[in-house]
């Protein structure tokens, strides 16, 4: 069996650090595997319309960004199909027949959607778009076949609802869908990364993201100005490194070449942490290291940005054969989705019998 | 502005008098009238299937049986598109976009959704498709940019909701969708036919149905054994019309030149009544005369049937013109609504600006 991965974001906005650490990296690596026979990369415009109908020019306005941001951080697209989730209208087709096979209290007790409703604030007034994204998901992935579905870890009731509805399917229709994996992160520390303010989240609204794109002035500052340790008062008292958002970006990012580079007192990150524990280690010296840190490991992405800024008919043209591309695998899939249903009247010689 | 018509049936089962009565009539009367520059009549297998996902054989085998019944009652399929809803995909394209303009509480409130869900003992197990089914009505009818929806008074609430989804999406998105109207039946005492057990409603289920296509001898079967007044024991006792299926079918089917015909001692359908209320007049006499008429009525309807079911190749022909013509007019509203809401970005020379 071909081993296939969907993935993908919501272009609300431009992508950061916390995407970076918590998938993209991941991305990179997997297309750069060569274990996996065919890539796509969703910019989910559809999804993210389903709780910003009445905004549509910021999800339009973010698509090339996520593009330009996928390209940055070496996303080829050579061996991975980018692709704009509503030029795929085969994905709707299936979200429709699918919502037949999930009851509306079911997906009440979906764990995401609980948390991403509070998040919103939407409480009574949940559009219903938004509401049956868990659907929708599930067409994603079916619609390419996904064995693979890299995530984080707060995706997984997502994925545990579209492994419902395959089964499902299969068990009414028969055999037509394929069951998808997930994959998190190999990096267990880096599932997520804290605001720079220490919010659990990064989010646009709060104002708490360091973004790939940001120019390095804004990066240094950002970093400057990170949430620490708040007991970690005088230079000699004994610091934190746990939920020290310093220290997770540093866990996240850091290599041990970095100190030979940067900061040759230390050999590594362990022997930092020890200093800061015992005390004796300002946040300011810290902070200026994890600076350098992230300038060297975001400066080749922002100059690919930039690269690739100069060429968006070339990022249009990526984004329509992509398209394309993922066009024809999901009319393929839709294809034996309505020959398992039986409802593919004209392509049936039965039909009349 | 061009005059729309959009009307349909669920496929679910052979067409009955009911139908007959509550809107096949009408709809033979309206494509008659030439006030319509374009009339779509939809076999609503799509939406069949939200509450017989498990059972898509029998909305498949009903397809037919529905386009038999609208031939034989006098459909003209030059005058109107007979089409199958499923096979026009742009449907669930619109449905998606329209379920993030409508909040969950506001389904749960739609009368008709209460309704229907209390019948068919779904309480807490609704399936999603069946519960989002008024925006994916509100889809079609405005998919072929329909002015007038000709249905019966239990559908006033859909119509409601399509008309709030039209006003939403015009005022987000500016003026895009068509305001639809609701056409009641012209005769109010036919809105609809009691089952012959003389429960409220006609239903395949109940097996109190009298079918377009029952042969002679069923139907009088059928007739002979209805409900009528169980106060009225003796002959000679007074009997009740009002509420009496026997009086109700004759309200909708008997014409004064019936009684010429059939039963001379009574000029008309009142005289008939005032008999039967002052006592002396015996059922049997009355359901005798009902299925007079109703044969007389049924005949010509059954005739035409069997005509077409020699010629099913010609049948299945009109539904794939039907709805070839059915979805270049809803793919055409697509596009006008993508362009609304700006996401038809491959065809939007400003993308990349």
């Amino acid at each position: 069996m071909s081993k296939i991965i969907l993935t993908g974001d919501r272009p609300t906005g431009r992508l950061h650090v916390g995407h970076y650490v918590g998938s993209l990296k991941e991305r990179v690596k997997l297309q750069n595997s060569g274990e996996y026979d065919e890539i796509y990369i969703m910019i989910a415009d559809a999804q993210a319309l389903t709780d910003n109908a009445e905004h549509p020019e910021k999800v339009r306005q973010n698509i090339m960004n996520v593009a330009l941001d996928y390209l940055a951080c070496g996303i080829d697209p050579e061996k991975c199909h980018i692709f704009i989730q509503s030029m795929v209208p085969e994905l709707t087709e299936l979200t429709f027949y699918y919502m037949n096979l999930v009851t509306v209290s079911r997906v009440q007790r979906n764990p995401t959607v609980k948390a991403e409703i509070q998040q919103r604030n939407f409480e009574a007034s949940i559009p219903v778009g938004f509401f049956c994204y868990p659907i929708s998901q599930a067409a994603d992935i079916t619609a390419f076949r996904a064995t693979t579905v890299p995530v984080g870890e707060d995706q997984m009731p997502m994925i545990e609802q579209c492994k419902e509805i395959v089964h499902k399917f299969n068990s009414v229709y028969g055999e037509t869908l394929t069951d998808p994996e997930i994959v998190l992160p190999s990096n267990k520390s880096c599932l997520r990364l804290p605001g720079i303010d220490g919010k659990a989240k990064m989010s646009k609204s709060l104002g708490n993201c360091i973004y790939l794109s940001d120019e390095e002035d804004v990066v240094k500052k950002k970093v400057m100005s990170m949430f620490t340790d708040p007991n970690h008062l005088r230079v000699e008292d004994p610091g934190q490194v746990e939920g020290n958002p310093v220290f997770i970006y540093l866990d996240a990012f850091c290599k041990d070449e970095y100190f030979e580079e940067f900061w040759p007192e230390y050999k590594n990150l362990d022997e930092l942490k020890a200093h800061y524990q015992r005390g004796g280690l300002g946040d300011v010296k810290v902070k200026k290291f994890l600076n350098k840190v992230l300038q060297a490991e975001l400066a080749p992405i922002r100059a690919r940005r930039k690269e690739w800024e100069q060429k968006l008919p070339e990022v249009f043209a990526i984004l329509k054969e992509g398209s394309k591309a993922a066009e024809a695998k999901a009319a393929e899939t839709l294809q034996d989705v309505k020959a398992a249903m039986r409802i593919n009247y004209f392509d049936d010689a039965d039909f009349l019998n």
